[in-house]
């Protein structure tokens, strides 16, 4: 079998950054690039973030293409003061890395997308972890694109608990439901990573020291840029004792669904003002046979945060 | 092991006139009482449709007990339109049935769950298929009560799909969201069987056809009651095809919990103005151990159909 191939959908973003480097240092899959998307950061940030990122890892063969700036249904992008609180300024905990030397490529984020589905079918993995929006684009252009992918698994949505910037929707999906909602009602098949899940996965600083402690270069600003998280997430929720493993827990889960319990679902997302974002069950496709959206429920976190540490140390003890 | 002893808590209603048929038709449990709710009915009128529906089936030895007549943060109880349109004027389709002979139980039905259960312990299971509001009034009165009865499964709550009387909130849950988040928070361990699992099982007027071609007074009665329910849902919603199953389901599920597939999840319920009723996982104890609500997510819908009609029509034929 030919080893998978993975492009990530980002808005670096810190949980982003650990996303990536989860996908460099597991052992099973090749990063054939990176999208750059908005959200946590404006997209250009977010692309530049993800070029720093890899350069720091020594994955600078990693291509990084920016993908739409704003929101399907809107002209422009307003970063909202709660991603800057949770992120930094800057999107990486107010940290400085140093301008990477491998530049944004010219192509697309949507055609680049579109050119690998056509290239690799069903050896390739798309894990978006921002909004919906190049995705849906990439399908509006192309609609067989669903028929042809191999696995797409996004962090997003809520299904079981409440959403974290509406008690309705969670913030990825809240950014772009109309692109949400075309992607879930299409054919496509794909895993959903929301918040009943990945708020089960939590890094606290006994791992975060645990890099700081190798002494790398690597090692020293992952850590400083994921204290920063773990310090923004006890102001904002006191309760979860570190922040939670949204984006890395999707790219573990895309390489090993075990990790996860789950359900099919047919669903649609919330368009409605109030409601705005909400990922449910489509109570007219209840019915229907073989249901496009495989929801993660649960997760053997012990066994994730061992991958996770695993992968990521060993990746930060050669930088 | 003891015959398992099952108490039904019905606000009787269409759908709970069905739940008592399986309850008295099932051949591995004992019904020693039903309690009247309020709900698709006023409470009295709820308790009389049940002793009339075990009249008609030949179960004149069960009791039944009226409960609370309205909700716990209420002083009265207004039947919804809703109620009416869909269950009839009387509760059931406008089918008229005799006065049955047994009165109703003076012992209040809150005091007479309570006896029961210390009675019968762990071989208890009870089945509340309208609002919580006399699980809940027992809790109250006697805070050991979760951890000596055997069973709760209860038909009521939307996780994973929207609610029927608002997009958040299921009718029963909604009557009493108080009451729910009472039972919910407790020690309880309880299964939900919400519109989530209930609207994957219709019943059709295929099946009520044979119950009408068994041509005898219970057969012909359930099938003009459950006629009248389809025609009602039909209005309703038409995607369906047919009526919800919904409280015959949790009798069900409560003497055989493999019919469907599940998860467990510590819940809260709403009581907020906008989202009142809603079932919903509560993030701060996400990562708690052992949480304590059964969430019913699909079931063998055509195993249970099985079941459903072998029972009640087994019993049609003999009444």
């Amino acid at each position: 079998m030919a080893i998978k191939k993975l492009i990530l959908d980002l808005d670096t973003g810190i949980d982003d950054a650990m996303a990536i480097a989860y996908a460099v240092g597991a052992p099973d899959v090749d990063l054939i690039g990176i999208i750059g998307s908005y959200g946590n950061v404006v997209v250009e940030e977010g692309g530049k973030n993800s070029l720093k990122i890899l350069e720091l890892l020594g994955a600078t063969d990693v291509p990084v293409y920016l993908g739409e700036s704003h929101a399907s249904h809107a002209d422009h992008f307003d970063r909202l003061p709660i991603s800057a609180s949770i992120h930094g300024e800057n999107g990486i905990g107010g940290v400085t890395l140093p301008e990477a030397k491998r530049p944004l490529e010219t192509t697309s984020g949507v055609d680049f997308l579109i050119d690998a589905v056509n290239q690799y079918g069903k050896d390739l993995i798309l894990v978006p972890t921002g909004p919906m929006t190049n995705l849906a684009a990439a399908i509006e252009k192309d609609p067989e694109l669903p028929n042809k992918i191999g696995n797409v698994t996004f962090m997003g949505g809520a299904l079981t608990v409440p959403g974290n910037v509406t008690p309705y929707a969670e913030a990825n999906i809240h950014q772009d439901a109309e692109a949400a909602n075309a992607v879930l009602t299409s054919s496509l098949r794909s895993t959903m990573i929301g918040l009943d899940v990945t708020l089960r996965n939590i890094l606290t600083k006994k791992e975060t020291q645990q890099w700081r402690d190798l002494g790398t270069k690597a090692g020293t600003a992952f850590a400083d840029i994921v204290d920063y998280y773990i310090d923004a997430y006890a102001d904002f929720d006191a309760t979860l004792h570190g922040c939670v493993l949204h984006d890395p827990l999707a790219v573990g889960v895309a390489l090993d669904p075990s990790l996860i319990t789950s359900f099919d679902l047919n669903m649609i997302v919330s368009t409605d003002a109030e409601s705005y974002g909400r990922t449910i069950g489509d109570t007219t496709r209840i019915n229907e046979p073989n249901p496009n959206v495989t929801v993660g429920l649960t997760s053997d976190s012990a066994r994730y945060l061992k991958l996770f540490m695993t992968y990521l140390t060993d990746l930060f003890k050669q930088h």
